[in-house]
């Protein structure tokens, strides 16, 4: 009988470790792959996952570590000795990943681990990676890749990357330097492969090769490694020396967080929390919004609590407030994902503003149209009185209007001071708007009652 | 002199186009990438564009084509007959790209295109692929990749590679392949650079290789190959013989689409706009949700309506109504969006709801008791009446609560429908607390009233 991966279930895991199942659990985990163990792991208590970690070969046991919830690894290397972290796991990880578990370590630990690593090449390797933020290309890069000289034959390149393929665990380019160690192009594999070994690198080389600086931004990352379609990009330093490469695999993860970070933003929450997460840890991150949003109400209830005389004659006049406040919202939201989106895309350049708050302007002039056309046809056969009719059409007019603008300024005013345009589309705009807009409205209705009543 | 990167202006090309200077384009062209000539070609008039692409090579010329915008593509390929369609472009394309090519054409037209492909695979390739829906592993998939009989040498497999490695541009890995032509396993093109010519595929070859159904959605196929770390993923059919294979920078596109299309959702929009569209079509995208929210406005002022004569005996109760209709649309959207994340990130499974609801509703209670606990403090000094400061309080505490639970339980409800639960984060979950919001208050505000006045 063979077990099959849909077979095995966390709950089969448990009792073959309770039972001591040592073969069998043996048999599962070489069924699965890395990170399926490792999401098994992430829902075993820390006893069980080590006594399942104990049964994984090195390199596999590594690959593993990498997979598990950033806060799982946490609690599980806390229970290894930094001599073992660094035999155990770093030894078998490429570079990237071996920099950024030893950048989660605590600073006590960080340098103990370096000082028991025994390739000391890895080490040197994982010290040159520290140098660099997390989120540049030099953060983002590992050091294993293989490079040929431009002056080989092919014979000389296959028998070199004899030996340095040994530690680069897949190869997707050949990098070709000169003998500066500038990068100056790539080869395929593929036309390694079908080349006559007699052939000279210099002949079969592409020498359209796009590289990124070290110090450059994941950003600029993503997006040139999207735009040209890359599965590899090699980075260099200031003086273009080939100096690691990034894997799409890496930036895969980074175009997703950077979307989440967005999606966070918006829905108004300050940290990266997951429907998963402990009661306290939601909590936390949704609060201080809240609190934001919560002041931003009460100054709303001051400014209308000015016009508390007029409420008391015309009581009519409160129900429409909400309802003021909830479009300026909408809009403003609308206007400012736009810029939002179009900033994180690269679309919109950081020219002049006048011509985005003018096309805003245009589309909030029909949306303020149509929507306030509706709002006056319904008011004049429904609101008690024509006074409250021209009120809330005109007032939702000039409230789209405003949001409009307001929600296509903001953001690009951000980001100009570079502050992170993304905060103009959450509880900030809204709660903004809230207020403007039902100043505006009861400023129109003074007006209006004044001219109808 | 040589031509530098950073020195090439749309103005430039504009002046070079208008001036017929050849030469200088040509050279233009050859520094630059074919995405960076599509971003150029995207700003340029129609009859600018079609000059400027005449100077391309044909190879060059079809992959400019593909990065192109989608409407400008679309416009493009309008003034190219059916069979400079097919030679000039389709030909010159992988088979994935042709395919997309081809669903984007008018009906009457596809046909036309398929007949007048010159390379019958091609033309038999783009048929196959054409079948499967466009969000499938089968659409996204390209029929270009190098498969190996389990049973062969390498040298064998070498000499069939030379053949086969013409039409693939890129080669990441050798599939292998039993008598059968089912997938079972891959060669790295490492390995078989570095083997000996007389090893036989069975001793090189990696027997686990995850690969995809045809027919399995989009969203498996992102998440599959995010979880792995894939860059390549062979696509198989029911009987598990090997029809395709799908690259990363095709999936990356799908991942970014997505978290897009759920950003958009949550800002209001029907459409994927982006700022840079005309006028029309951005208030095209919009104005949906606001009248949607309109409606839901009208609604509300009929809810608030009903206690005219509380208004306006205790018009103070007005002053509050925005901040607890507020604060029940950012807590929704809190709990919305997380549900919303936990289910694309597959962290959620559609196990039972209770307890996630249990979960959001003691976060709710933290979140509730610290809101209404400021919100008492400041009306217990501030507000007109011990009534109010009561009722707002309360009220507050209720809303969070119910907005809470309402936030969790409609996306996931949604979800099971299979409706995008995403259309639970934007205006709707707004607006309908919103609508509920004012009534909790009034009702409560009758009860208080009752007790404290």
């Amino acid at each position: 009988m063979t077990l099959k991966t849909e077979d095995i279930s966390l709950d089969l895991i448990r009792r073959a470790i309770k039972e001591n199942q040592k073969d069998f659990l043996l048999e599962i985990v070489n069924e699965l792959y890395p990170a399926d163990i490792a999401e098994f792991m992430d829902d075993l208590t820390l006893d069980e996952a080590k006594y399942l970690y104990t049964l994984l070969d090195k390199e596999e046991a590594a690959d593993v570590l990498m997979e598990l919830e950033e806060d799982v690894r946490e609690r599980f290397l806390e229970s290894f000795s930094t001599q073992e972290i660094a035999r155990e796991f770093i030894d078998n990880l490429d570079s990237d990943d071996a920099a950024d578990l030893i950048a989660e370590l605590p600073d006590e630990r960080r340098e103990e681990v370096l000082l028991h690593i025994e390739d000391r090449q890895q080490a040197q390797n994982i010290a040159d990676l520290l140098v660099y933020p997390s989120n540049s290309a030099g953060g983002l890069m590992a050091k294993e890749f293989i490079k040929v000289n431009v002056n080989w034959y092919v014979v000389t390149c296959v028998r070199e990357m004899r030996k340095q393929a040994e530690e680069v665990e897949e190869v997707y380019h050949v990098y070709v330097v000169n003998d500066d160690d500038v990068l100056v192009g790539l080869l395929s594999l593929k036309s390694l492969l079908i080349a006559s070994p007699r052939a000279k690198v210099s002949e079969l080389y592409i020498r359209d090769v796009v590289s990124i600086k070290a110090k450059q931004k994941g950003e600029e990352v993503a997006s040139i490694m999207n735009k040209y379609d890359l599965v590899v990009l090699p980075v260099v330093d200031e003086l273009g020396r080939l100096i690691g490469r990034i894997t799409i695999d890496d930036v895969v993860d980074f175009i997703k967080e950077e979307a989440e970070k967005d999606y966070q933003m918006m829905s108004g929450m300050t940290q990266n929390i997951e429907s998963g997460d402990k009661i306290w840890e939601i909590t936390q991150g949704r609060l201080f919004w809240l609190v934001v949003a919560l002041f931003g109400g009460i100054v709303g209830s001051r400014v209308i609590s000015n016009y508390e005389d007029q409420i008391s004659v015309y009581p009519e006049m409160a129900f429409f407030m909400p309802l003021i406040a909830a479009m300026g919202g909408n809009v403003g939201v609308q206007s400012s994902a736009l810029i939002v989106k179009g900033l994180a895309n690269n679309t919109i350049t950081t020219g002049s503003i006048l011509p985005k708050l003018w096309k805003e302007v245009s589309v909030g002039i029909i949306n303020g149209l149509v929507c306030s056309g509706i709002l006056l046809f319904y008011s004049f056969f429904f609101a008690p009185s024509l006074a409250l009719s021209m009120t809330v059409s005109v007032a939702l007019m000039t409230v789209i209007l405003f949001a409009s603008i307001f929600g296509t300024f903001v953001p690009l005013a951000l980001d100009k001071l570079k502050i992170d345009p993304a905060l103009a589309t959450g509880p900030f705009i809204t709660t903004s708007n809230d207020i403007v807009g039902l100043f505006i409205y009861f400023m129109i209705g003074r007006m209006m009652y004044g001219i109808f009543m």
